[in-house]
């Protein structure tokens, strides 16, 4: 599908998309651009990447698809050197999990480049765990990968995306970067933040006595706080907004408690388990 | 350790124990009693009772241990037929998930019956299954087993009691019943809540687009919507002031958001990230 690809930041998104194009024939040579040796010597190690480049215009030298990977914060970073170093007629594509704020950086440093094509993406995979040796060639298998095309966008090059993510195992969705950012802020931001917040209210000792439930509830919050903050920064109001939606609903419980009306919270008992049950296991 | 063992209930935890006396040989003959001959059918066929008694009177002739392991209500419902069918010098245990009013509800049955003890327990284990087909013989290793002892709970039967989940694998804890409900509240209740209200808040096309981060997150909120009922009619007071709890530390977030006052965030999340790896995985 593509002689070279160059992934900056090859972690655990980054690395598995470098062990799944490698795996699937999609790609001829993945080069890992990355800050720090020690990192991309891990991606090396597990066959991440075939190469790698300390330096961003070496690395991304001759790449028909270059894919943006890092932190967000980095990606802010980087994006005013990304119009020197890409070749003509690259794709550009970001792995981001906020778009607005992201999609302004990197337009904005392309802007002298119609040359080039980008198009984000959000592929709607990962876990707690960060870093190439989390990588897993099979990470997008049965997930969703949100795009979210500009209005400059080529079909063409929306197509190339969608067949790429579609690939390497991905459910495609495409919607407006706005839409996508609320929508996450709902289903992936708050969510961290309620079970960020349930061990914050619970003493050691108490998270000690915990079972399995608790576990699997707080998983989540165990993810790099850098990277969330790079998050919560990007996302705020959508996030604040979801958040007080989520807290809306958790004050409807209290009262229901309060005041003993507890046909009222089986509804919302069995609500949530039937949304829970449609959505399978595990 | 037991020569007959009778189980009132053989559910997902009745049967776990029954399966786990029987591999440990810590019980001879464990007899399953229940409502429904289906149900003691599944928990004979996965080899959780020897034999099965719809009479209460009859399954728990000639048992030593006696142990209490139906949902709450029909537990408040057979506790003033157990003083007419103990043996003399019978252990009664339950496994309920809270304790107070279950507490209440047994030692008033059997008010009239000196002559056998009853010592309270709380099993951590389980999961959001229920019934006698998810059993499983290891299912209280590495948990946490609380018992709550009364005033008028003799030594032995305490020691007794916590040999006899030592020996199903599970650390045991002694707390007054109080201090029981108020903390499962806290690690086990409020987080259901928090779990149920976030698919609540989500729709049904939103939930299709989660990750396994939601998917975690929500797991619990997959359980019987009854037995959680019980339970919360049971400790609604004490769930509420725990809601309340976990309801401020999340304004202090939405706050946090609202203002810009992102340092703050930062500090709750990495608290939250060091609090979950102290836990470890999974």
């Amino acid at each position: 599908m593509f002689e070279r690809v160059a992934i900056v930041g090859p972690g655990l998104i980054g690395g598995s998309m470098g062990l799944a194009l490698k795996e699937r024939g999609l790609a001829g040579t993945v080069v890992g651009v990355g800050r720090r040796q020690s990192s991309l010597d891990k991606a090396l190690r597990v066959g991440a990447i075939d190469r790698d480049a300390l330096d961003l215009k070496k690395g991304v030298a001759g790449a028909e698809l270059v894919v943006l990977a890092t932190p967000i914060r980095a990606l802010q970073q980087l994006a005013p050197e990304l119009a020197g170093c890409l070749e003509a007629e690259a794709l550009v594509t970001d792995v981001a999990s906020t778009k607005v704020g992201v999609i302004d950086a990197i337009s904005s440093g392309l802007r002298n480049r119609p040359d080039v094509a980008y198009i984000p993406t959000h592929p709607m995979a990962g876990s707690e765990k960060s870093g190439p040796l989390a990588a897993e060639a099979g990470l997008f298998e049965d997930s969703v990968c949100i795009v979210t095309p500009l209005p400059n966008t080529f079909a063409d090059c929306k197509s190339t995306i969608t067949r790429l993510w579609e690939a390497l195992g991905a459910r495609v969705r495409s919607m407006s970067p706005q839409a996508h950012d609320r929508l996450v802020a709902r289903i992936s931001h708050v969510p961290h933040l309620a079970a960020a917040a349930l061990l914050n209210y619970l003493d050691a000792d108490e998270t000690d006595l915990c079972g399995g439930g608790l576990r699997d509830t707080t998983r989540i919050a165990a993810g790099d706080p850098e990277l969330w903050m790079d998050i919560c920064r990007e996302n705020r109001r959508e996030i604040a907004g979801a958040l007080n939606a989520y807290l809306e609903g958790l004050r409807r419980m209290k009262q229901a408690l309060d005041s003993g009306a507890l046909g009222e919270l089986r509804e919302l008992l069995k609500e949530a388990k039937s949304k829970r049950d449609a959505m399978g296991s595990p």
